[in-house]
C-alpha cells in the first residue's frame, strides 16, 4: 500500500471546488490505500475567510508549476484560457491532474493526453461527464474487454427536466425554462443546456473512451430542445414514445458519428423512463450486450464525489492511457455524413380541412420514397385547421429532408412541417 | 505506459475460462497501455488440443507458483479446496490474482485480503458479481468519495427468469424450473440459484466492498424462492407490486444487514422492471444519491470481458485495498439480529366463508400490535375458501411474525398464511 501524505492544489471554487473542500473537510485524511489528502493550495476568484489558512495562489499556472502540490484538481471550466494553461502546465511537470472540465477535455482531450502519457501522469475526468455517476470508469477500465456499438445516453439535466416538466404540467418550453431559471436548474444564458452543447461535450468524451478516438467536439451534430412544443410530448406520447434530449454515439463501418438531439424514445425502454434532473447512459457492446446505468447529473455532492474517486485513483498509482487507447494510437474521426444517416421519423404537420389533402401529403411521402409506419389525425381544440402526425420507416436523413421540403411546399400546409428523429435505441 | 509481455495462466476452463481463452484469442496482444497478453499455461480437468500448444498443469497450485506466468486467473470455482490453495498460493509468492469465484471471495475474502496487501498485489473479481456489469468496481472504486447507506439489487439471473416466466405464462415454480433447467437457464441440482445462496454470496461481496466490513458468509440471512406461487405474484400486481428475489445490505447503527428474500417491489421502482435473466444493483450513498445499473449477469461472453478488464487493471499497475478499506482495518460485523429489522409485508390468508372472518383477523392483528396498510379479499376460481391478502404498515419482524403465528391459530384458517416482505428501497 502507498502510504504517504498526498498535497492537494484546488483550483476554482465554484459548485464543484466548494464540494470538495468540503468533503475533504468531512473526510479528513481521505486517501483510501493510507495517508492523508491535504489541502495545500487554493487558487480561486476571490478569498474565503474560512479557507484563509490555506496557502492562497491567484494564477491557476502558479498553482499547477507548484512544487507544495502533488494532485493538480482543475475546476476553473472553459474550453480555454485559464484553466487549459493550467492543466497542461501541471502535466508538463509530470504532475497528475484530476478535473471536471468537459468542454476542455472535449476540445483539447487529445493533446493534453499526449503530454499525460508522455509523462506518465494520470488525467482523470470522472466528473466530467454524469456528475458522480460513473462513465468514464465504465468505459475506460470496466468496458476495456469489449467492443462496444454504441452509447446512447441522457446527458443533460436541465433539458430531462425541462421535457418532464412539459410533460407532467402542459406548460409551454418558454414558461418551463423560466420556472427552471428561477429554480437554479438552469443557467441565466441557458444556450449550452438547452442548444445541445453541454451534451455534445459529454457525449464527444464518451465517444473517445468507448472507440479509441480522439475526441472531436467539431465532428458532432447538434440540436437543442428549443423547438420541441407540448403539442409534440402529448402525439409522441399517443404513438407510444417519450420526447427525449438523446446525446449518442455509434460505430460503423463509415466511422464515429456523434449526435445530439430531440429523439422520440420508446416508452418501454429504460431511457425513456428517466425523469426530473436525473442523467443516464446506455452502452452496448459485442461482447457484454446491453448495460444501463442512471443517477444525479450534477450537483456539489455527487460531482466533489466523483473527484475524490479520481483523486483516489491518482494515489494508487495506476497508469493507464488517458482514452481507450494510448494517445499516439487514437484515430482523428472524420464526421460521418449526417444526411446518409438512417432512420425513423416522427413528422408533424398543421393542414387546412379540405378534400384531397391526405392524399396528396401520402402521394408525395412515396414519391419520395419514404414509406409510413403510423398515421395520427387528430382534431385538437382550439388549434386552428387539422393536425395530423406520422411515423416513418427507416429513411436516410436526405431522404427524410428532402420529403418533408415537398410536403412543406403542398398548398393545404397552414405551418412549416415538424421533424422529430425516433431514436435509434 | 507499462509496456511488456504479460503471461497469462488460467486455471479452469468452463462456461468463463473457455470465454477468457476465446477472447484473448480474438484480441491478441489485449493489453490497453501496451504490450501483449499471451497465455503461457492452462490447468483444466481435460485437455483440449486446440490449446495444445500451452504448456498444461495438472495442478493448479503448480501453476499458481510457476514462474512461467506474471498473471494467475482463478476461474475453477468452489469456496475451499484446489481454488482456495491455488489462489493462497499464487498470492503468497506475489503473484495478482484475478477470480470469478464469488463463494471463495464471499467465504475467505478477508484473509486473502490480508495476503494480497501484505505483498502488494491485486487480488480483482469483478466477474463474481453480476458478470460483464460493472458492480465491484463501481462500489470499490467510483463510490470510495461517497458513504454508502444500501445497496440492493436483482443478483441472479435464473431465480428473475423463474419469476418473470411465472408472471407472463401463469405457469406453477415447478413447471417453471423444469423449463429453465432444459433451457440451460438452471443447474441439474438448482439450489444455490433458487435456495438464494448465490446472490448472497454476491451480496456479501458488496456489502463487504460498500461498508468497509470483512466479507461474512455467515451472516448473511437467506430465504429462497420455492415458497412463491403464481397466485402471489398475481396478488402482489394487483396491489402494485412485483415479487423480486432482493439481494440487499444496509448499514444502521446496530451495524450491517445482509439479506436475501423475496420481495415485493413497487412496480414503479427500477429493479421492478428488471426482467429475465438481467442482473441490477441499485446504490444509495449520502452524497451522490441513487444510482441504478443494470446489464447482463452471466453468460460466457460478459463474464469473459469482466475478467479481462481485470487483467488490464493488473496492467495498469494500480494497488488499493482489496475491499473498502485496507484489509486490518476491516471491521467484522456481528449479524444485526433480523427480528428487530423493520419493515412491511405482505400477509396471504386462505380462510372459510363463515361470518366473523375477517373481525377476527383484524383484531388479532391490532392485538399483536400490526396496523393494516390495504385489505383484499377476492373471491378465485378453483380455489376453496376465500383468498384474503393484505399489507402492513412498519412493524418489526419478530412481531410479525408474531401476528402471524396468532392468525394461524384462528380455527376458520384452511391454510398456513403466506408472508412476504416489502422491499425497503
Amino acid at each position: 500500500m502507498t502510504r504517504k501524505d498526498w498535497r492537494i492544489g484546488i483550483a476554482g471554487l465554484g459548485t464543484v471546488g466548494g464540494g470538495l473542500v468540503k468533503f475533504l473537510d468531512e473526510r479528513p485524511g481521505f486517501a483510501p490505500a493510507g495517508g492523508n489528502a491535504i489541502v495545500t493550495g487554493i487558487c480561486a476568484r476571490s478569498r474565503r475567510p474560512a479557507l484563509s489558512a490555506i496557502p492562497w495562489f491567484d494564477d491557476p499556472v502558479e498553482l499547477a508549476l507548484s512544487d507544495t502540490n502533488d494532485i493538480f484538481i482543475e475546476l476553473i471550466g472553459g474550453a480555454d484560457g485559464p484553466a487549459k494553461a493550467a492543466v497542461e502546465a501541471a502535466l508538463s511537470v509530470g504532475k497528475p491532474v484530476v478535473t471536471a472540465n468537459k468542454a476542455l477535455i472535449a476540445h483539447h482531450g487529445a493533446s493534453l493526453a499526449a503530454v499525460a502519457e508522455a509523462q506518465g501522469v494520470p488525467l482523470l475526468f470522472e466528473a466530467a461527464v454524469m456528475g458522480g455517476t460513473p462513465a468514464v470508469k465504465i468505459l475506460r477500465e470496466a468496458m476495456v474487454g469489449d467492443d462496444i456499438e454504441i452509447v446512447a445516453g441522457i446527458l443533460n439535466g436541465t433539458c430531462n427536466y425541462i421535457l418532464s416538466e412539459m410533460e407532467s404540467t402542459g406548460a409551454a418550453f418558454e414558461d418551463v425554462l423560466s420556472e427552471a431559471q428561477r429554480l437554479g436548474y438552469a443557467e441565466a444564458d441557458p444556450t449550452m443546456d438547452i442548444g445541445g452543447f453541454d451534451a455534445a461535450h459529454k457525449i464527444t468524451i464518451l465517444a473517445a473512451l468507448a472507440f479509441g478516438c480522439a475526441p472531436s467536439f467539431a465532428s458532432a451534430e447538434v440540436e437543442g430542445l428549443q423547438a420541441i412544443e407540448t403539442l409534440d410530448i402529448r402525439l409522441a406520447k399517443d404513438l407510444g414514445y417519450r420526447i427525449k434530449l438523446i446525446a449518442s454515439a455509434a460505430r460503423s463501418e463509415a466511422g464515429v458519428s456523434i449526435r445530439v438531439h430531440p429523439a422520440l424514445t420508446p416508452l418501454d425502454h429504460p431511457l425513456a423512463r428517466v425523469g426530473g434532473v436525473l442523467n443516464a447512459l446506455f452502452i452496448e457492446g459485442r461482447r457484454v450486450g446491453r448495460i444501463f446505468v442512471q443517477g444525479a447529473g450534477a450537483g456539489a455532492g455527487p460531482t466533489a464525489a466523483a473527484v475524490a474517486a479520481d483523486i483516489a485513483d491518482v494515489m494508487t498509482g495506476a497508469v493507464r492511457p488517458v482514452f481507450q487507447a494510448p494517445a499516439p494510437a487514437l484515430r482523428f474521426v472524420a464526421p460521418v455524413d449526417g444526411a446518409q444517416a438512417v432512420g425513423r421519423a416522427y413528422v408533424r404537420l398543421l393542414v387546412r380541412d379540405e378534400p384531397g389533402v391526405i392524399a396528396s401529403i401520402t402521394e408525395t411521402l412515396a414519391e419520395a420514397g419514404v414509406s409510413i409506419d403510423s398515421f395520427l389525425q387528430k382534431p385538437i381544440a382550439g388549434v386552428g385547421g387539422v393536425p395530423i402526425v406520422l411515423t416513418t420507416h427507416l429513411a436516410s436523413e436526405s431522404v427524410l429532408t428532402d420529403a418533408v421540403n415537398r410536403i412543406a411546399a403542398l398548398p393545404s400546409m397552414l405551418e412549416a412541417p415538424r421533424l422529430i428523429r425516433i431514436a435509434r435505441i
